[in-house]
C-alpha cells in the first residue's frame, strides 16, 4: 500500500522547501518603541549625533578658556555671571563663545562676581559632539535583531521610526471532526473528542519564531479545506494544515494541496515526523503537518523554523551541548530518530536520558532538556556514546536542576513544588525509570541522586542490601524519604471482590502491571512467588505501566480491574485499596552531589514539616522517621 | 561638599531593597493561549488524562480480542462490520465493546464483512488512557515560566486558563526641561536640547524583565514630580525616575522621596550608578535612577530587576563564561566598577577589550558583547589576567561573529552591510583601537584579524614593514583592501584659508588630533617632521579621537578648525579637503581565522564588486588592487 509518494531525507526535504521560499515579506516603517526583537529591513544610519552639540560634563560655570589663563591661587580672575560665566548643569549646551567647564566646587561665587584661582584648559569638563554616536554612522546593519540598548541607541541617534520586516503571516487550519477548541467549547465533554492542542502550540512556536500567526475555525470537510487554503495563499505567507497528511480515510491534505497548487514531497525519513506533506499554492508554502503532536512541533522545528527565519532574514541560534547516553538507545537503521532527552549534569558531564518516544507522548516535549538526533545510517547509540544535544532550554537552568531518577512517588511532585515555590531559580526533575535502573544510574556515575524501594529476597529489608550489593565503594548516604502503602487498586466498591492476590489470577481479572526493575514490580513478584502463582496465569500480567498514576487511571477507567500501587494514588481516584505491605520509599545521594549548592535545598525541604504534613495528607505515609540516614558508606572504603 | 548621604556598596544596596519589597503582585486568571512566557502562581495538574479514552494508535478496525483467537492464514475469523468490527482512525475512541485494534493492512475488506488472518491481543495498536498526561498529575510547579510545549501539555490535560502572576506595573518618570521626546515632539531641533532615550530602553528592559511599563510625560517642576510619585505610589508595584538624583541645581528626586516617603540608601560605591537612589513612599520602591545612560541602564539590571524578579517569583538566568582581558584594564580603588567589552574568541578562548567606560558613551552597551566586573579592592585586571564575563548577548552570536580589530575605516561598515545581508547569522564586529594596537593584538594572540595603515620611516612603504618587524614567524597574510586618501578636514570654504600642513601651526588654528599608535597619527608626526614643525606650536595636538569620523564633526560643528582624516569622511560631512597623502589600508590575516568557517564570507565580499563599487563612491578609495595579497608569512619561518 502506497501511503506516501516517496520519502525523502530530511536534509533533502529542507533543500526542496527553502527552494520554494522565493518571497520575501514586506516592510513596515514602525516607532522604534515597538520595534524590540524586529528585525532591521536597511541598515541604521545615526541622524544627529550623540550629544548633538558641545555640552557640560560637570555642574558648574562655563568660561571662555583663555580668560582664565594665569589664574592661581594668589592671583585670582574674577568673571561676571551671564557675561563670562554661566551656570550650566552636566548635559547643558555650552552657550555661544565658551569653550569649557569648570566644576562648582573649584569657584567661589559671591553675588554675580565668579572668582577662579586656576586655570581651564580648552575643551576641560566638555562633552565633545559627536562623543558617543556620530551622525551619519552606521548604527544597526540590514538583519539585525533589535535589543532594548539598540532601541536606546538609535533614539539617541535621532531616529523615531525604523524600517523592519513584517511579521510573516502564519495560518494554521486545524482539521479533523473529532477536534474539540476547548477555548470555544468551554462546556464540552472533554472525553468525547481530541482536544486540539496543536494548533495552540504550533501558534506560539510562530511567535517564538518572530511570525503573526492566525488560527482558523477547525475544519471539517474536503470541500471547506479547499477553500481555506484557497483563500488563505492569497493572504498569508505560510500555511499549515494540520493534520490530514497520513493515509486515514480522513486524510485529505495532500489531494487539496494538489488540487489547489502543486506537491513537492510527502513523507520524510525522519521519527517522529515521517508524514510531512509539503507543497505550495501560488507563492506560498504549505505544509500538511503530521497529526501526532510530537511530530507537529519537530517538523515545525526542522522545517517552518527555517522558512520563517528566511522570511524574516535572521537566523536563530540554537545551542548545542555534548553529552553521553545514559543507556543504550536503540534506533531503527533507514530512518533519522529525533529522541527528547533530559540531561543529567553529573561530575561535571551531561548525560542523556531517553524520554518517552512516542509521537503522542507530547508531554515529553515540556519536559525535554534537548533533543538528540540518531541518523539514518546508524542503528543506536550505545552505553555512554557521545552525542550532541540540540537544547530546548538554557544550559545555565538544566545546570540548576536537582534530578533524580529512579522510582516514582507522588512525595516527588510535592517535594517539587516545595522548592520550586522557595527557589524560583532551582527546579526538581524526577526521571521515572523504576528503583533498580536509578540503583545503577548511580553506579554507572550517570545520577547522583536516586528513589528506591526494592524488597530484599528476605522479604522483610528494603534498598539497604541492594546498595550494598550494587554500590559498594560508592561514597553516599542512603536517605529515608518515607514508609508507604502499597495495595491492589481496585473499582469503586471492589465488582469483582478481589480479597489478595490469589484473586489476580482467577479467570476475567484483567490485571495492568508496572515494568520490570520497578520496586512494585519486585514486591509483586515475591509476592507471587509466596502464594506460589504462576505469573502466566494472570491476565495482563505482560502489560506494563511506569507509574503508579498510569495504573491507577486504568483501574479507575474500567481499562483494567486490577493492578498494584501506592495509598495515595487510590485515594486521588477514588479507588479502593487491598493492603498488601508497607515499604520504605528512600533516597540515595553521593558525595558528589553534596558539594552541589543546591543539595541542602532539597534536604531542607525533605526535613520540613510542610513536606510531611503534605504527604500525610495524601493518606498510606508514614514520615516519623523522615529525614533519618539510614545507611551510609564513606569514602574510606572505596580506598580498599 | 556632601553630595550622596553616604556611599555603600552594591552588595549591600541590593541587600536594603531586598528587605524592603515584601509585597507580591496580585494574580490573573489567563487563557493558555495567552500565557506564554507568563509564571504559574499555583501549580498546574492535569484537568483530563491526555488520552482522555482508550483510543486507536492506527487506522483499521477495532474488534473484541477474543473474537480473534485462533485466527491463521488457513481458519481465517470474519467479523461483521459495525456488529463486531468498526472502522476506526487513529485517534478515534474505541467503540464500547472493543478492546484492540487490527490495522487495515492486515484485514481484507469485502463488503461489510472484515476477515482477520491473525489474532489481535488486549490493547493491541491502542493509546491507553493517560499514556501521555494522566488526570491529577502536577504539569507545572508555581514559580514556573510558561512554554509553546508547557501550553501544549496543559491544554492537552483540558486547561484553557492559568493563574499567573500579574506583570508589575513599573511607572518610569523621566524628568528635566531640557529633554525632548522625539516621538511626541516629532518637528523638535534635536540639536537645542537633550534627547530622552533613557525612558524607552528602561521601559524595554522592564518588558523584558516581565513587567507592564508605562512612561509619564517628562516632568520639569518638583511640584510635579511629588505629585506623580505620590498618586503613582497608590497604582504602580515600582517607580522609576529618571534623573535628578545627582547635586545638580535641579536635582531634586530626593528631596521629593523624602517628602512622600522616606529615603533608604543614597549613592552606591560603582561605577558607572553612583548616584542612584532609592526609597520607598508607602509600599512601593522608588528608584532614583542615574541619568547618565549606560549608568541608568546597569542600575536597571543590578537592582531594579532583581525586583521585578521578586515580584514576580523567578529568577531570570544569565551567563557567565570565562575570559583573559586583552590589555591590562585599570580601574579605581575602592569603588566597584562595571566594564562593557566585546569578546573576540580566537584560538578557542575568549579575550575582553574593553569599550568606551564613559557613563555617557551608551552606544558600546549595545555593541558590547559583555560586562567584565572589577571589585573595589581590585586596582584593575592585568594583560592576559582571567576574569568572568556576564554575557549580553547568546554565547553562539558571539562566535559567529568576524571581529576586526585595529584601524578604523568606513570600508567596514560596508563590509559588514555585506555580510550581514548575505548571511543574517554572522555579523562583523571591529574595534577602533589604531593601527598599532591592532598589530599587537595578533603578536599576543587576541585577535586573528587586524587592519592596518602604517607607513615606514621611509616615508613610502606602507605596513609590510611593520609586519616584518611585530609578526614574524606567525603564520598570516597582509590582504590589500583599497588605497585611500589622507588630507586635511577644514570647514567648507575653507574660512582659515589653510594650504598645508604649516599652516596648522599658525596661532587661530584649532586642530583636533587622532590617538596614540593610530595610522593617521604615524602619518601627521611624519609630516610634521618632514617640515621642522614642532609638536606644540599646534593648538589642539593633545586632544585625540580615534575616528576619522569623529575629527570630521567636531570640524564640521566648528569645535576645531582643522584636523586629519580620510577623504570619504570629509565628503560625508561636507568638509573641504586638502590632500597629503595615498596611503594602503590592508587586513592581516592569520591562519588560524583562516580555517573559521566564516573567513570564506568575508573574504567573497571583500573580492565582490559590490565592495569596491560602494567604497569608490564614498570618495577617495582606489580599489584596483582590492583583495590581492601582499605579502604573507608561512608556516615554515616559525619552524626557524
Amino acid at each position: 500500500m502506497k501511503r506516501y509518494l516517496k520519502t525523502i531525507s530530511s536534509a533533502e526535504a529542507l533543500r526542496l522547501i527553502m527552494e520554494r521560499v522565493q518571497l520575501e515579506v514586506d516592510e513596515e516603517y514602525l516607532p522604534v518603541y515597538d520595534s524590540l526583537y524586529r528585525v532591521t529591513a536597511k541598515p541604521v544610519f545615526a541622524n544627529v549625533s550623540n550629544p548633538p552639540f558641545l555640552c557640560s560634563a560637570m555642574d558648574g560655570f562655563a568660561v571662555l578658556h583663555e580668560q582664565t589663563l594665569g589664574a592661581d591661587l594668589s592671583n585670582p580672575v574674577m568673571l561676571a555671571r551671564n557675561t563670562d560665566a554661566f551656570a550650566v548643569n552636566t548635559g547643558d549646551i555650552l552657550p555661544h563663545g565658551t569653550d569649557a567647564v569648570i566644576m562648582v566646587e573649584d569657584t567661589e561665587v559671591s553675588g554675580d562676581v565668579i572668582t577662579i584661582r586656576k586655570p581651564v584648559y580648552l575643551w576641560q569638563n566638555t562633552r565633545m559632539v559627536g562623543e558617543d554616536v556620530i551622525e551619519k554612522d552606521m548604527l544597526l546593519p540590514v538583519n539585525h535583531i533589535i535589543t532594548a540598548f539598540d532601541m536606546g541607541m538609535i533614539i539617541s541617534a535621532g531616529i523615531a521610526r525604523v524600517t523592519v520586516r513584517k511579521r510573516p503571516k502564519v495560518l494554521i487550519i486545524p482539521t479533523g471532526k473529532e477536534l474539540i477548541d476547548i477555548f470555544k467549547e468551554t462546556h464540552a465533554d472533554l472525553t468525547a473528542g481530541l482536544i486540539d492542542f496543536n494548533s495552540y502550540t504550533l501558534k506560539a512556536l510562530a511567535v517564538e519564531a518572530g511570525c503573526d500567526p492566525v488560527i482558523s475555525g477547525i475544519i471539517a470537510t474536503r470541500d471547506e479545506l479547499l477553500k481555506s487554503v484557497k483563500s488563505g495563499s492569497a493572504e498569508y505567507d505560510v500555511i499549515l494544515i494540520n493534520a490530514g497528511s497520513s493515509a486515514g480515510t480522513e486524510d485529505f491534505t495532500g489531494s487539496v494541496i494538489g488540487q489547489a497548487g502543486e506537491i513537492v514531497f510527502h513523507g520524510v525519513s525522519m521519527m517522529p515526523g515521517k508524514p510531512l506533506l509539503f507543497g505550495t499554492v501560488g507563492k506560498t508554502p504549505v505544509f500538511g503537518i503530521p497529526g501526532y503532536p510530537v511530530s507537529a512541533v519537530l517538523t515545525f522545528m526542522r522545517f517552518v523554523r527555517p522558512v520563517c527565519e528566511k522570511l524574516l532574514g535572521v537566523k536563530f541560534h540554537t545551542r548545542e551541548v555534548p553529552c553521553a547516553a545514559a543507556y543504550k538507545i536503540p534506533s531503527r537503521i533507514g530512518i533519522e530518530e529525533i529522541i527528547r532527552v533530559n540531561l543529567i549534569s553529573n561530575r561535571g558531564k551531561y548525560h542523556a536520558i531517553p524520554l518517552p518516544r512516542g509521537a503522542s507522548a507530547f508531554s515529553s516535549m515540556a519536559r525535554a532538556d534537548g533533543l538528540i538526533c540518531i541518523p539514518e545510517h546508524k542503528e543506536g547509540l550505545a552505553e555512554g556514546e557521545e552525542v550532541s544535544c540540540e537544547l530546548l532550554r538554557d544550559e545555565a537552568e538544566i545546570k540548576r536542576c536537582i534530578h533524580i531518577i529512579g522510582s516514582h512517588d507522588l512525595s516527588l511532585d510535592v517535594a517539587r513544588d516545595i522548592i520550586k515555590g522557595n527557589h524560583p531559580d532551582t527546579d526538581l526533575v524526577s526521571t521515572h525509570t523504576g528503583s533498580l535502573s536509578g540503583i545503577l544510574a548511580v553506579r554507572s556515575g550517570v545520577a547522583g541522586l536516586a528513589t528506591t524501594h526494592i524488597l530484599d529476597e528476605d522479604g522483610v529489608t528494603y534498598n539497604i542490601p541492594m546498595v550494598k550489593k550494587y554500590l559498594s565503594g560508592i561514597p553516599l548516604k542512603l536517605i529515608h524519604i518515607a514508609r508507604r502503602q502499597q495495595g491492589i487498586f481496585v473499582r469503586k466498591g471492589n465488582p469483582l471482590s478481589i480479597r489478595g492476590i490469589a484473586d489476580l489470577a482467577r479467570g476475567g481479572v484483567r490485571f495492568v502491571n508496572r515494568q520490570f526493575g520497578s520496586g512494585t514490580r519486585i514486591l509483586f513478584d515475591h509476592l507471587l512467588n509466596a502464594e506460589g502463582i504462576e505469573k502466566r496465569s494472570i491476565a495482563g500480567y505482560d502489560r506494563e505501566e511506569s507509574s503508579h498514576t498510569a495504573v491507577g487511571i486504568l483501574v479507575r477507567e474500567s481499562i483494567a480491574d486490577a493492578g498494584i500501587g501506592i495509598y495515595s494514588v487510590a485515594q486521588a481516584f477514588s479507588l479502593d485499596f487491598i493492603p498488601l505491605a508497607e515499604e520504605d520509599y528512600d533516597l540515595i545521594v553521593t558525595l558528589d552531589v553534596m558539594d552541589n549548592p543546591r543539595y541542602p535545598m532539597l534536604m531542607d525541604t525533605i526535613m520540613s514539616g510542610e513536606f510531611s504534613r503534605r504527604l500525610r495528607n495524601m493518606g498510606g505515609y508514614n514520615t516519623s522517621q523522615t529525614g533519618t540516614v539510614k545507611y551510609s558508606i564513606t569514602g574510606q572504603e572505596k580506598q580498599l
